[in-house]
């Protein structure tokens, strides 16, 4: 299933579950336990929130081959982890910020791995059931922060640099090969799959597991393939993985 | 005064305030609303807690001349940040976990700045009534770990590598120079003073703000000055400010 939240105008803000109809609204949290109301509420009615709040967004530099190669670096031999603040987070369709103290913003498309149950010291074949769902993610990067900090955590770290959404999928299997992409006012910028990851969603979890207790809605981003690039005020940039969906978001003039 | 969280043998987990005969139990949090009780507990039945638990906890590197040198770096133009992820956080008196991949763990003692209030886009004047208190901090670090992996998140990162207390002092000011010391086993490590930070505290919350909204209980790591080193299991650490109390977690075997 996919799994959305949203702010209706008529209730309060709730999770809720997509139907051919609409968004069925549901009362508790897939997190812990929840049920399915009578209520279905039309897609224009619905403004949709980040599918998760987490409270760690961990992230996964150089994953893909191409990537690390188009920045100059080499895959690193374990994964290369940072972390973005949960106040980056943002939903579909909200505004990018562009910071005054940056004038090379980039996007960068990945799969968002989300944690459904408390995760520590997993075993990469035991990972499954830690996981309850898979979003969209734009890892937005200041890219000359990014160059002269050393440390990632402001060129990553800024108000609205964590477009997430716009649903947590329930079914979809990244070791498939997901096809991922970003486009930049509608032209195809990065064009990857999730197969073609160095560390795969077990290896990552399973290590991050080892190192920090993941929590129910914690969220991972797995890293993007090759095609970043630079965005201006007003573009909009659209992340899409298959069998998710489409996460678009604006740059803020 | 002085701020603690406690779990009492005979009440929930609740803040509390330090007076002469005891601990008073207060109701509801600092940070929103709270009143005083008529329980007052007695230090031995009160557990003390970390006392508070961030949603974001800012670290910064390099903030002390001759920590900078002694790791052989130059001191940074603006502020260093990284982020440690909540899950480290421990209270006084509970166990550094040594983590099965490092050889060299470290500690850091650090002045913790703990926001008081939504803060973002603050300048310097103005950061005054954002800030609740203070407390101390231990960042402890996987320096093997640090020296290799580039960023600092897996090496600052391991669960109960963030030890924050014992108490929030609300009185001291840290621009005034308060002593900041840290003992292994009784033998003094570290001995600094809160007025040598290359940038002082409202520099770190205005330049922090700027770049990240910074929320009621999080926490600022102004960074250490020198003398860190290596700790081996069942080795005890204090860390010592001036006005705040000290600070005491053993290292596990």
């Amino acid at each position: 299933m996919k799994i959305v939240r949203v702010d209706t105008k008529t209730d309060d803000i709730t999770y809720g579950g997509v139907e051919p109809e609409g968004i069925r609204l549901y009362r508790g949290s897939p997190f812990v336990a929840w049920e399915p109301t009578e209520t279905v509420v039309d897609w224009e009615e619905a403004r949709l929130l980040a599918p998760i709040i987490p409270t760690k967004i961990v992230c996964v530099g150089r994953n893909y081959v191409g990537h690390a190669e188009e920045m100059g670096n080499e895959v690193p031999e374990q994964p290369l982890l940072f972390l973005k603040p949960p106040t980056t987070v943002i939903g579909p369709m909200q505004q990018i910020r562009y910071p005054a103290s940056s004038n090379e913003l980039s996007y960068e498309a990945e799969l968002a791995v989300v944690i459904g149950t408390v995760t520590r010291n997993v075993d990469i074949e035991d990972v499954g059931p830690h996981i309850i769902g898979y979003t969209a993610a734009n890892d937005i990067t200041a890219r000359d922060h990014q160059r002269t900090d050393g440390q990632w955590t402001r060129a990553k770290g800024f108000d609205t640099f964590c477009p997430l959404g716009p649903a947590i999928d329930t079914d979809v299997d990244p070791q498939e090969g997901l096809s991922i992409i970003s486009r930049v006012n509608g032209e195809i910028r990065q064009s990857g799959s999730t197969a073609d990851m160095v560390f795969g969603v077990g290896h990552l979890v399973s290590y991050i597991s080892k190192i920090m207790t993941l929590l129910p809605g914690d969220v991972i981003l797995t890293g993007t393939p090759e095609g970043v690039g630079s965005v201006n005020p007003g573009d909009k940039i659209e992340v899409q993985i298959e069998g998710i969906g489409v996460l678009t978001n604006t740059v803020s003039s």
